[in-house]
């Protein structure tokens, strides 16, 4: 078990019990999910924007087109950083003010740089569709040179880290719980249902054991 | 039906098929949940940090702690970009090139200001608190003086917004639909179950209607 290095920039200081700067535990939240919120620097104005990635190891994988706005200012920026939530329950207390949420929060310091190694580039191809699907690589038609070369490909080294995590039931004052009001949590769960098939796709090819895997049960 | 302006910062030039600028468009994908990701500036450093927020009109209302880094760091800077994502849907294609996924995702762009008026402060607490369920503001404890006094509210002021929609079926080349490959849409939907009561809420206190209401049928 080790920890991610703790400076002022990732230094939980509202709600530091609910901070972790474990490893582990920040690799399983973005493992959890592929999408992710970026922020980037445009004309002085901050601009968040949404996008999936990939994990190895202590990398995380972006793309998209060669003209795209937020890869670029990112590439030119240097610096990145991510969050990646899942939002586990509401938690609704008696009082207004103890409203909150259960989740699971982590927020990613990098270095940005362009993947221009093609090994490197095809792995990281392959790690952002596994990281959405695991093992669909294999499944479907790998990019082609035109593909390949029309990608932009970023590599966001993490730098530091934090997460917050609330998994709790919900916490009123005291004097407050003998007040005849509901109190609770409501779990809240993302769902992958049945898939759709394409319509093109003839009846001898069935869903793949790939796909089916991360249909939630 | 009405557009916000579109200027270089909030035009979508990437994919702008799939782009709108409609208010009302742009009013149900900031209804339809109430998680953001606000991106602020901290010692030239882009940090992203979800939160909750409640929208009315043309102005969302985000708080917390008197001391909370990114609500000052956004009180200090005057501007603020918001991103509000919901994961409709994996696109599984034959190729990996055309993987994509479904999506509605706005973001907008608006004036920080503390909110100090104590008639726009209480409604800025009931909105928030009703935009995670309608209606609940009139079951639960409204915010004492001390409660009051020690939440930041900012409001944030809409100067303009985009928002980019996908909602459709697979594409991929023509030349490779003949591929004895599977392709298909995994829908997504975020789920809210039976609540979980608060151990020492009393058996004769039964759930709100207003929170039945937002359980996933």
């Amino acid at each position: 078990m080790s920890d991610y290095t703790v400076t002022s920039l990732n230094k939980v200081v509202r709600g530091p019990k609910r901070a972790t700067y474990d490893v582990e535990t920040i690799h399983k939240i973005l493992d959890d999910t592929f999408l992710c919120h970026i922020g980037y620097q445009w004309n002085e104005q901050v601009v968040v924007i949404p996008t999936a990635y990939g994990r190895s190891g202590e990398t995380l994988y972006i793309h998209g087109s060669r003209k795209n706005r937020m890869l670029l200012a990112l590439l030119e920026n240097g610096k990145a950083s991510v969050s990646v939530t899942h939002l586990d329950g509401l938690v609704l207390a008696r009082s207004a003010f103890h409203h909150s949420a259960n989740y699971r929060s982590a927020t990613i310091f990098g270095n940005v740089r362009e993947v221009v190694d093609i090994n490197e580039k095809t792995k990281a191809m392959e790690c952002l569709l596994n990281h959405m699907v695991p093992g669909h690589w294999d499944n479907i038609r790998q990019p082609n040179e035109k593909e390949f070369k029309s990608t932009l490909m970023l590599a966001i080294d993490i730098e530091t880290a934090a997460a917050k995590i609330r998994a709790e039931g919900v916490i009123d004052e005291k004097e407050d719980h003998d007040l005849p009001i509901w109190a609770g949590i409501v779990p809240i769960t993302q769902n992958m249902h049945t898939p759709i098939v394409d319509p093109l796709v003839p009846e001898t090819i069935s869903v793949p054991v790939s796909v089916q895997n991360i249909i939630t049960k």
